[in-house]
């Protein structure tokens, strides 16, 4: 049996530099588990259910890829799940030492592995809440989602829409 | 016709470091454009007005500066005003991976380029944020904001006042 | 008389990794004045009282060591207490900037000094704000924090306490 | 009379990431200068006429840039032509504290002020050192660099040839 | 067939930190493959064949690893070998703009991936070149690499013998 | 009796930037032991006897400072001298990471303490490198260094005499 990783995120929404860490690590892996965080203590603006559904529109032409949401830690989840290793895409190096602090916390707490995966140049100053604050503007984020995100975007927050 | 420049900024309030950025630029471009962002969606200490009437007081002897404010996406407001160059301070390596992200952001959707000047070194530590919190304490911020902005500081934010 | 240094924090709540600082610094100084941040505008998981009250619990066999709490500007305090050296743990270089901005400011203000020491390394990546989501989520967070810290911790946030 | 631009560097040789800096400063400025150091301290691979000859090249089809070579301070050769804007292609915040220290120093001696612009994100890996490392092992460049420039390199540093 | 990755370095001498990642990444992937980078250009404290009989005395129990040593670049050789995952360890946030661009080329030239693995905090100091300064000027460093390591770098480098 | 502080450098020259640490360091502890590195693997431009005369010099009015040499690790040489704490300037976030591994490298060694005090925002850009190559190219390096300093710098280093 093959080598199965875990791509956790908010996903509030998938944009494409999610879209081509996941693609990426598809190669990589066996199978590649996408997890859309469910935290009470946040409102994100897509429900935990609309962030599933867009994840998995955006990768149903991958097979290895499978979409879930897990709320709770991180690790408590791989566990359940089986799998021992974390893929995170990195764009900056000021991401880095926050992700730093999580990776070696997760790997103290049950040994699991965090591998970061260098953002694609043309995705790297690419983040959800930029897209988010772009689009409550009025801007265009076209080739920055998929069309049906920035479609589901638009509905939500679209100045006048609001 | 000479090159227009933009300075975008929350500005609340403007700080010495920000009226330095300003001059220092007005003496590389024919005209300067400082534009307040009034973002429904913050709450800044200051109101738009207070906002725009102080840098108004800041940069008076300044004789190709304008003060403005604006609202939406700020490479709208540049389309309007038709200025292709944003000029923005920059303190420290870590303002920069986020500043990025934003030029990277802007240029995309329309082209505009934003230079980053390095803050003056006597000015590199200073942030409105952390301008408002020592006065907040009770402290003193005398050379660090104009004198008449640290008078309407202190109205606002003084121990005793708020 | 010998040197006093002053190690500041919100300590919400003490990790291993503050202890470790504080032990150091009480090593190379007379006397060690940890001081508890009562910020009225923050909202603590513990109150200002509880966090002394771990605070002296976690260092009490350490004889040159004295806790308080403060409210207004650290440089203020000092003064109070005629200390002219604050002690700061340091994890990453991505703390750095911040914190350099505060000593600059710090420094302007009284001609207090600022004494960075690195954390050590097997602390790095402990905070805090990390520790409280650990436990929030069920983790387990034996070994970064004193035995009693955890079990304060785990009354306060275990899932199905909240 | 409109705003002129000094582009400084060593261009060892030139890269795509170098062009587009010129070429988005071109559109800037009504005159952009692009210098190329000769420093006696030091042993490019391509002497400072190759070096010239080849920015000549690849900027041919942009009519308002101007290629020549400098030695000594930068700033004195800026006085000497009249500039008082450096234009810096800049990639990364690690970048950012080594080139905030020179700029800083140069405004001091002068008062020429540093713009700092971000390197577009498909360029922002390349430097011409990695280009001559993958040259001198026997990779191929095409796409990073005009094809001219990967045929001198290639004639330079393939292996076999060396 | 299980997913391979290539741990490529020069490893002059292999530290406990190399050997915690190649640990680490054994147990991830069915085979490891630790590459010593023979570079005609440098010329490291060991010879490649020194370096690799370090390397393979440092990880011969641990089963699924292979040890080499390569030159040119380290693309082809992972061509060569037909692996597609470079396995690299990373201590801190300035390692990675550096490295970053590293993987960005080496992805560009034959869609190979780099996973970064953090470094485990106790070994997040450990260099190859801070343990030969440490020997070099009569330091211990037991415990940071291999005794048999140790033995190795006093007998070249102690005050005294070179 | 008093705490001792150690500040160890190149001093090649000494700089404004050193002497504000050391005046600084010199208000904090009983004694200062500013003590020049003689590393016969480096060539700098002063010797040891001319880098420490400069230092002696530059310090000839704080009463409780001592300038000496020293040769090997520097831990040794602080234990010979009794000193458990290194004082250290930090001038920028990339300057840290560095220091970091070195700081936590010698506290592994012999639990010797590294304060980072971080330079006087006037001086964050200098360096005794920066100095040198300012002055190599005919630049003026009045008020950055002592005038003495800036003398000894011309009689090496200018145009025209080397």
């Amino acid at each position: 049996m093959g080598l199965s990783a875990l791509c956790p995120g908010t996903f509030d929404p998938v944009t494409n530099g999610h879209i081509d860490i996941i693609q990426r690590a598809s190669r990589c892996f066996e199978r590649v588990v996408v997890a859309a965080l469910e935290n009470p203590a946040k409102t994100p603006l897509f429900s935990t259910d609309e962030r599933v559904a867009m994840l998995k529109e955006a990768v149903a032409d991958v097979e290895n890829v499978e979409v879930a949401s897990f709320s709770g830690l991180l690790v408590d989840y791989a566990s359940v799940r089986q799998i021992r290793i974390i893929v995170k895409g990195i764009r900056a190096a000021t991401d880095f030492d926050f992700e730093l602090q999580m990776a070696q916390m997760n790997h103290r707490m049950t040994g699991i592995e965090t591998f970061f995966v260098p953002t694609s140049p043309q995705w790297s100053y690419l983040s959800s809440s930029l897209i988010k604050e772009v689009i409550r503007f009025g801007g265009d984020v076209s080739g920055l989602v998929p069309d049906f995100v920035r479609d589901r975007l638009e509905e939500k927050l679209s100045p006048g829409r609001e």
